[in-house]
């Protein structure tokens, strides 16, 4: 990490960045008759370009299908309206037609320009918006919206769903004397509701970006940070990643300047990696935070293959909460993955500690590896020695808590 | 199911087929000082053709790659050993040295010739076999080889590891007044000690079946059955499918006579059905057995890729055994298998009641879909309108008890 980034871990949010105003109100978007914050709304009076990564599921929420309208339209951006509490997903024309009436409104209420503004929306499938409430709910976030640390802490608690926590984190680098801010705010893996494990992150700088290296920056940013985590292995119909760039800092990032680029890469690299770290460590009923180190695989394909193949798989999932060394697990996992693994290959560390050399189990260190996996926290590296491609996965166990926080709405 | 064929299920295993002797011995393969059947050893005094399929895991355990290489040796066949509690796997050349003095000694303790044996093993992964105790539990069991129900129970029984009773069936059908007999045991999905979620099922006939057709008749019936389940969309290192004919009906089944081969088949079919069934039905720890029916896809492939997402999703999993009719869980992971679904065409239903029609929730039958998913067994069926092609898979829930039944050894 460059010294030259300073980072605040947690932050304010959003609200950290300069232009930015914000607001988080509670408009009963469960239809429970309860106070909860669940409508977050984001607003720069200042045009940004935008950058947005989206599901790779076939099956797509409303807010996600009409989000990509609004990116590939090209035009000026002004912010985005989320509400938890109800997906909008597998609900026909109607939730499509909600989807930008919430656009609309929320534009409306910050006013903005027609055509500037995300959607994103968390929480139970397949029920229809409760639009009269968030109609109320737009209006009054529009009323809210300031640049105060109340309203941005509002909004980041309004994203959450089943998470224990808000997910904030802000850096901040000094070029030419100006400061550039980039701020974060997410919410987690853990189910929602419990009924999804939708995955939605904002990002919001200071930097003047155009929009097409941003999208390079933010593509760059996820697949270093999001795309590296796995709770259970369920990609959500509404899980969208936004970066907004509203160039108040009056400094541009430019591919011509490669010092700057690299910075700001870094800078909103960090966020993206501390979100996705504080989404699964507040996975649902998660007790342990392993990180998985693939390496010397023959392809990156091959690499993630192996990854994902052992931190979904449930009988490694089911060893790690029993803080078991079950590397025969792992090596089942790593084999079911069928990239073409050599088992006589394979270099296996628990920690710093060998498990398995040159496919040879190393029985003398059981000890030190039953030691190390009853921490809360620990690495697996997995050598493959067939290349050199690599891949890493944070990954968590499957406790009987998750089970039971899951086994019902 | 043709009216022609007899079931017997359960049945007392291979022993039921004329010409196989059967025994099952106790020789602590665990090492425990416990007494325990874990050793099956089957033979036919007359050679046999022999059919195999075996794990497609990049990790395959000593046994497999022995018997991968009997099986390609072309040599008639004379009988299996099977032990329990150890798998043999990730046990390098020691294993692969052990795996063969197995061999060895079983076709000795027979009377069999050289290279008519297949070895299989089940249990903990990662440890050198206890071969002082093998060599005497193998030759224990060739003095005990009968054609008793007793030994055949007792063979039965000494390949199980977690799972909680034996599976066997027999099938049997009349020709030109000779009777046709195909007998299958087999052991669960279950973990291993709990180590792995090994498969293994033997099959034996007294029906004449040249090899490439009996690998090609195993073959066809391992798709519609081994191949259909899930517990926990683990594979195994020591997966293992064997089928021998001995021919002592003095029956030929053979491509020229097609109607006597649809039987065989169909007898065949049957006992691995049977099996797999068996085998769900007793994964560990489960509460649910789920029949998913994908229908309308593009593909095979396609269909089989949606009902894995399914079958092998936590959410989904975790639903079913909350008694959840969580659709939106099932439309999610659908979703996620990346086939090219449109939501839009989707038709899904709990038993026969829709619960999405052209994918437009049937809310008015939620009471039944809730009604039907408190029921041990159910199905769902699910069509993607997008083409002919489908996939029947039968799948599990995932329960608390599973995850406290996994979580160490």
């Amino acid at each position: 990490m460059s010294d030259a980034i300073q980072v605040n871990d947690p932050s304010p949010g959003l609200g950290d960045v300069p232009g930015f105003l914000t607001a988080g109100t509670a408009c009963d978007v469960r239809n429970t008759g309860k106070e909860r914050l669940d409508l977050a709304l984001v607003y720069s009076p200042t045009a940004c370009t935008a950058a947005g990564v989206f599901t790779t599921n076939d099956v797509k929420a409303a807010p996600v299908l009409v989000d990509q309208e609004v990116l590939a339209s090209g035009k000026p951006i002004h912010g985005f309206v989320v509400n938890s509490g109800n997906a909008n997903a597998c609900t026909g024309t109607q939730g499509m037609a909600d989807a930008r009436e919430m656009l609309t409104l929320s534009e409306q209420a910050a006013g903005a320009p027609s055509g500037s503004f995300f959607v994103c929306s968390t929480g139970r499938i397949g029920r229809v918006m409760p639009m009269a409430n968030l109609r109320k709910g737009i209006a009054n976030a529009g009323s809210a919206l300031d640049s105060s640390t109340t309203q941005s802490d509002k909004a980041a608690n309004a994203i959450l769903t089943s998470d224990t926590k808000p997910k904030t984190v802000t850096t901040r680098f000094v070029w030419q004397s100006k400061t550039i801010t980039v701020s974060g705010m997410g919410k987690g893996a853990g189910m929602i509701e419990p009924n999804m494990a939708t995955m939605l992150a904002f990002i919001a700088t200071n930097a003047s970006v155009a929009q097409p290296l941003l999208q390079q920056v933010l593509i760059a940013a996820n697949a270093r940070s999001f795309n590296g985590i796995t709770v259970d292995g369920d990609m959500s119909t509404n899980d969208t990643v936004l970066l907004l760039a509203n160039g108040m800092s009056g400094i541009e990032v430019a591919s011509e300047n490669a010092e700057l680029l690299s910075l700001f890469q870094e800078a909103v690299d960090i966020v993206c990696r501390k979100l996705a770290e504080k989404i699964v460590g507040d996975g649902e009923r998660v007790t342990k935070f392993v990180r998985l180190f693939i390496k010397g695989a023959p392809t990156p394909t091959a690499a993630e293959k192996v990854a994902r193949a052992i931190g979904n798989s449930l009988l490694v999932k089911t060893s790690w909460f029993g803080s078991d060394p079950n590397w025969g697990r792992l090596m089942d996992a790593a084999g079911y993955a069928r990239i073409g693994l050599i088992e006589e290959k394979i270099d296996l560390f628990y920690n710093d500690v060998p498990a398995l050399l040159q496919g040879m189990p190393q029985d003398a260190n059981l000890a030190q590896w039953k030691s190390i996996v009853t921490q809360k926290e620990f690495s697996i590296t997995l050598n493959l020695n067939l290349g050199e491609a690599g891949f890493d996965l944070l990954a968590t166990d499957l406790s009987t808590g998750y089970v039971d926080f899951n086994k019902s709405e």
